[in-house]
């Protein structure tokens, strides 16, 4: 059974195994650096579908129908799943899961999602209760874009600070430990933080302070140093947020930029994508963690890295009204070996 | 630690305690037959602030720190929270417990949410790992109004089988056991049910089967029978989707009816309140389970209840393209005593 070592973070005590896991991701996802790692990267937009919602839906079945299927499984497998995804009344995890008939705990945490539904599924699944649980979110940058900003068609100019939210999906499923890793060995549960960031465009300046707070706390509360993790992974800081996060931790006598990666900025090619300040979405981190980094934690190129997502808790309707965007990110290490 | 005992019912070992719990309501939850049981009832609509949005994020406020005032605690000593509401983005959980700093793991079921929420803390409690843990949730009607259907100034008609979203909010403080009860005994995470209802308009309809399946499956995993419990309590089907309710069990052979009640048809007085077919929204049935039945199983008036909200995992954007609405519900089994 999992110890809880302060207020919010847990120490596994027979960490759970990441048993298998997969992504999927659209078109420019696929022509990113990344392109290569993804299980499968659709041409089509629309995913076969007649609407933008309806295709996140089937991004997001595929990719959980994808894990199980690597992972040898079978939907009766699981005995439950943790899922969300930014879609208001999160369309896409009610409309995408239904068919698979798994009982379903839906959360949400904008796109701290995956590292939310990871760190639930580990924290049941090393309680003994768990069983085999997946943890799964999506995004799709159509559907995402005209519900948080405007329509596609109206063509509106990009702000330098805009991110890309990402087309893509992400699956992981957590049993309880066996020979196959990667395994969960800690989680922290993050707390909301606003420092007063008005602009939906900025959303890298909104999440950063959460960040810095969840990564303090873990290590702090563990007694661990950056040094202690090949990676320090943040969900969709961008290239905006990432240099605020690095700053505000130097500030507190954590110096992270030696090992410090953004799945934002991973996910595609400044130079030649047109991205401004990086990937987005739920999708995101949740791809370039399923797609890339558990694989290269499985193979032992990583021994430890610490999965920090990043949601900004922005509403359009009170965003509108004059408030701030609050924060929010948890923190799950992932690590090679058992022990 | 708490025993799996099916794909996904759990039964508690120590069933941990609800140590105190609030309910706060708008005027005319206030004004109904259940006014006088519930902590405080505002007469302003709009709670002191300048939007519904801050408004319900200020009864949700509120509401956590009467349960922490109740149960004699203060906001530190609650390790972290479950919650979640209808808002966009969940605007009423980031805004308004924004300001408490507890660690926050969101979530979204619809009107499931309270069902979600106190099932997580508990099943969390019991394994040993959870500390105290708050369960909270909460729906405005003019917050909820405008976003799902129409404008309030719009004047709309509405339908025979509409409900009316309560201005309501629960919370709960779930501690591992102590002398102070109600306690929980058992919980069943639900899955998606969805029968093809496509009326916004029908809520109840559209839950009735995801209540019917939780039910079934709480009943059978355990080998109870209705009569097992006092009540079985379902969160906000109304008048429509209770009858629906007791006739889906009936066909399975399991008679509820004599035992049956409905938070969101006792919240309301029909002859005088026009409320059609009943309340609902995730306050409705989390302010009528902590303002009225957790009393009333901490006296002892009640031996055993099980608690099923229910959610109609509706979208507007997707309703609109043709797709039914599917339905989602928990059932959580709170008990007077320990054993």
């Amino acid at each position: 059974m999992a110890e809880r070592i302060s207020r919010n973070t847990f120490i596994m005590d027979k960490p759970p195994s990441v048993h298998s896991y997969a992504a999927i991701v659209g078109k420019k996802e696929g022509d990113g650096p990344l392109g290569k790692h993804f299980d499968a990267v659709y041409q089509d937009t629309y995913f076969g579908q007649d609407s933008w919602e309806k295709a996140e839906s089937e991004m997001l079945r595929l990719t959980v129908l994808k894990a199980l299927e690597k992972g040898g499984l079978t939907k009766e497998d699981v005995n439950y799943m943790f899922a969300g995804d930014l879609l208001n009344q999160c369309t896409t995890t009610s409309y995408g899961l239904r068919d698979l008939e798994i009982p379903l705990l839906c959360v949400y945490g904008a796109c701290s999602t995956m590292a939310e539904s990871l760190l639930l599924a580990s924290l049941m699944t090393d309680s003994g209760i768990g069983g085999n649980v997946a943890a799964v979110t999506s995004s799709h940058f159509c559907s995402a874009e005209r519900q948080f900003r405007f329509p596609l068609s109206y063509g509106g100019i990009r702000t330098p600070t805009a991110q890309w939210t990402c087309t893509a999906s992400g699956a992981a499923i957590v049993t309880p430990q066996s020979d196959i890793g990667p395994y969960i060995k800690g989680v922290t549960i993050g707390k909301i933080v606003d420092m007063g960031v008005c602009d939906a465009n900025n959303m890298g300046a909104a999440m950063a302070p959460a960040a810095a707070y969840v990564i303090k706390t873990h290590l702090n509360d563990r007694g661990l140093t950056p040094e202690d993790f090949d990676l320090i992974i943040t969900g969709d800081l961008g290239r905006v947020g990432g240099t605020l996060l690095i700053e505000l931790l130097a500030e507190e006598g954590i110096n992270i930029s030696s090992r410090y990666k953004d799945c934002g900025t991973m996910m595609f090619d400044y130079e030649n994508q047109d991205v401004h300040a990086g990937g987005s979405g739920c999708g995101c981190c949740a791809s370039v963690l399923c797609g890339y980094f558990l694989d290269k934690v499985r193979s032992g190129e990583y021994k430890n890295i610490l999965f920090c997502a990043t949601g900004a808790l922005m509403s359009t309707t009170i965003t509108q009204q004059g408030e701030s965007i609050p924060g929010i990110s948890h923190a799950v290490h992932i690590s090679h070996g058992k022990d």
